[in-house]
């Protein structure tokens, strides 16, 4: 197979502060379509145009963050090998049992050296999305329903020691670098965000260097358009939704984007666009005095809150 | 006629501080059509699809600002009958010679209660906009050097008693009032800004109640859509424009919009976008708690630069 | 006033063949808002943004077509003079009273010398878009409801002596000619299809010469954008609403259309986009032989459905 | 790594009538960046936002069509490997040398089934795509040079036995089955067009069932948005470039298209959108019947010359 190993983010597990206040956000203002609630209470959503049972779950938290990250591989077999090179990376791996999570099949779960627990995964029921295999129509209700992101695209994790991190996915996972950022020269420019893909997207997972571990900054959701990401933003000054930045384009991997922060605090992020980076590619370098138009090409501000702000 | 007396914003004489630095910014970042230098040493500009021969001019100063800006009437006698309204209005007028400016006609000028110097006018030179007047096609190479507005779409002007102003623009001058901004309760609720159109724009000129007289809060220049809009964006980090907001929407007017200063310290907007007011239409009204989304919607931010900055 | 006189296109009433098919059609695909029904048994329609009560209207019938457009003015007084302007052209008017149109106001008609019934009136009730008048959202839930136009733009009538009606809307109505096609040269290159405007819209009305009097050839609605225009034709598309040309862009007016068929048989356009022209300016010219870029400037394909085809 | 074996689109030669015609065709009008000429007089060319040296090859010839296309693969062991599996299969495969083309690598070539001759390689020279590898901008000059396409997209071949290349595509080359479109029942339901993806992309090559082997249907080039899609459309009508179909939506794919013939009567799309499948998906399926609006989702028309015309 040309796409094999690790596919795509197949689900994040977000802690929230009031569950029925975050289902109606995440439905109803977000546009995610809620598929389920587990006997634990945890909230299952998917985005409208993805295949797959659910990607963002909900669980009543006493704080806000993230509880684990779960990438999709191709097949069983895959899982097996990649669990493999993960312990012969010298991290141990648990498996957790199909069922756990509605629809879902046996994870395996590890941490990564920046502190967050990572999942791998081979099954998960495939609902389709709405528009039938046959003859589908190119859009249908739940894909204006709310701000309607039509996948969870990625993620960026806080957390220290992101060289690890990178080895492991680079040498193990089967990512490859799309974009860095360096610090400044008198420190050595060493990376402080990298920006990982296992696809030809500009990235499916991210981290950046960051004391405490474990930490969210956004999970990632994908919008149709430019103009859809400002459809977005209007929805959200009609609910009040506290935004971080944007619309703008990031310099960082073209992007087009929003982030705003849900009602615990975890921020999200509207996204569209980007380019279209192969493995075989030369990764980008931002410098550090630069970064401020990679996170904002318009402005190139460095927005405080954004550097500053997890879960 | 059913479009009569004043028909649009005509032109506005910036002052800049180096006029070969604001030549270069105005003809290649901006994306003005350059049309010509006047003995007086000015720097004329169109946006591409204007087909009068100037809408912005460049004029050496030691201070930024407007001097003036000029709005095309219908004809001649249109220039008549509205000087002997500003007159009965109780303002002295002034007319001043064809050829003042170059392919301009005689201009009525006058001072506004807000102290800025507005002029009238029925005649400035027909260049057409380069795609001629036959069999033209949609856009031509001038519609993309810059950020290439197509437009000088309206000016919002700062000073004291706008009450005035909009009495003379909606008795005398045939504006209506779109849109409006009204104080806090406490206050009595006074209109602290106010939306003027002549035509079916959300505003062709607009006023904000500021103890100083005749200030530029900015120059609106329109752009064809919310993408012309983030390319504008580009542009400005490309070229280290500060920029003072946006890309974001309007909640007043429903436009698109970014702010931005030009090398002197004049703000412009790259404008799209809005809806279709009449003037048999009833106001919209902002209360001041809610002015922050009138100003950016997404955020509902009550930018303190965009407030108080102007020249 | 700067808008004087005739203001914008206000209502046209439709001949339909089966009303209640016709309804769904024009409530559910189209997205227009139903605000009403007569004692005749016609429906009534608004665009989303349009602040009247009306502008579509529907009777059952038992061919397709169109009773007559209505035009907006000013004022009573404007009609009181533009009936006056109209009979000493020499063509006969008549008042039909308030009321006989749901919220609307005396109505004075007359016959253009292309057959069709046109009327003006001043009055018609504010009903509001949906948004309110005090710190209004960008746009509400009837803005996404089918194709969701927002406002009735303009239409393009068919029939003979279309130079006695372009004498009639220049010399008496206030309309400025913005575009023309011209016949080929050996006949003489006369005028065969005129683009008239009452404001600084590219069209308020059009007319083609046309051997049988008082044709339609198509109402138009307006769309927000480009995108907006493809999301009609994904309705179209859903709906099997059979699609005349497009989408693509017009040479001429630069707008960007689909044209499709109601289930009648009256064509409509979706349309969005082009420019801003202005009573002063210099109109532009569509020669015969390059008449396809005008229609279709994509393409540049002389479309017979197009050119034939009318109710 | 995720993604191994063939990863994308890389090169097609076309075959062109006039040379200099098409090189300026290809370079000024479609907006390629021409990036050397050989010493056999081939003229290379690459989209702005490809990074590797080429993608589209001009070859004077006496007929229209294409040469051959070929594909990058991660590495050499890829490409070894799948030389390997392509003999297994039974298909003899040849070598040509490095170099034999402008800064690519040695190519492993062989025939599909249904003709057309098939390449594979893992080197070709790293140019860049003129934004650096430091601090990059969003986009410069190239992306706005006549219709500026980002990359060769994916191209479609007709030929006879399908089911051959679906199963070699699938089996040996690691694609997968995305969409497809089936006969009519009375024959069958047999694959008549697949569509298959190495990548997240709708497609990367496409087949249609047809009598005569080694036909071209069109070679598809990336826009960014559905406005530059019109923008695409603007340039084909400024310069006569005749067009089969669009502006419009594919239901196959989703994708937002016009077609066009370059002026030898190759074909070319200029395409944006689709989805984002993955190999786990099941594929969609187009009914016969349904096969229009698979094609031209708004209209549901079936164009007989998209359907029958090939080079």
């Amino acid at each position: 197979m040309a796409m094999t190993g690790v596919l795509r983010p197949g689900h994040a597990q977000l802690r929230v502060l009031d569950l029925e206040v975050s289902r109606k956000f995440y439905r109803d203002v977000v546009g995610l379509v809620e598929t389920g609630t587990d006997a634990q209470g945890r909230v299952y959503f998917k985005g409208c145009d993805e295949r797959d049972h659910n990607s963002i779950l909900l669980r009543q938290a006493d704080s806000a963050g993230v509880d684990f990250v779960g990438y999709k591989v191709l097949d069983r077999a895959s899982l097996d090998d990649l669990e493999r090179g993960v312990r012969e990376f010298g991290i141990k791996t648990e498996r957790i049992a199909a069922g756990e999570m509605l629809e879902t099949g046996e994870r395996v779960r590890f941490q990564l050296p920046t502190g967050h627990l990572f999942e791998l995964y081979a099954e998960k029921k495939h609902v389709g999305n709405g528009l039938g295999q046959v003859n589908p129509r190119p859009w249908g209700p739940s894909f204006e329903h709310g701000m309607a992101p039509t996948r969870f695209d990625h993620c960026l994790l806080y957390g220290p020691n992101i060289a690890a991190n990178k080895k492991l996915f680079t040498e193990v996972l089967g990512f490859y670098l799309v974009e860095r950022v360096i610090g400044p020269k008198e420190a050595g420019e060493p990376e402080i965000a990298i920006f990982l893909s296992c696809s030809h997207k500009t990235h499916d997972i991210a981290f950046v260097e960051h004391p405490e571990p474990g930490k969210l900054h956004h999970v990632s959701l994908r919008m149709p358009s430019w103009e859809r990401v400002l459809r977005a933003g209007d929805i959200m000054g009609m609910n009040n939704v506290p935004i971080d930045i944007g619309p703008t384009r990031h310099g960082v991997t073209r992007g087009e984007t929003i982030y705003a922060w849900d009602p615990s605090g975890n921020r999200f992020e509207t996204f569209c666009g980007g380019y279209e980076p192969y493995p075989d590619g030369e990764p980008l370098t931002w410098t550090f005095d630069e970064f401020g138009h990679g996170l904002d090409y318009p402005t190139g501000k460095l927005h405080e809150s954004f550097l500053g702000i997890v879960t």
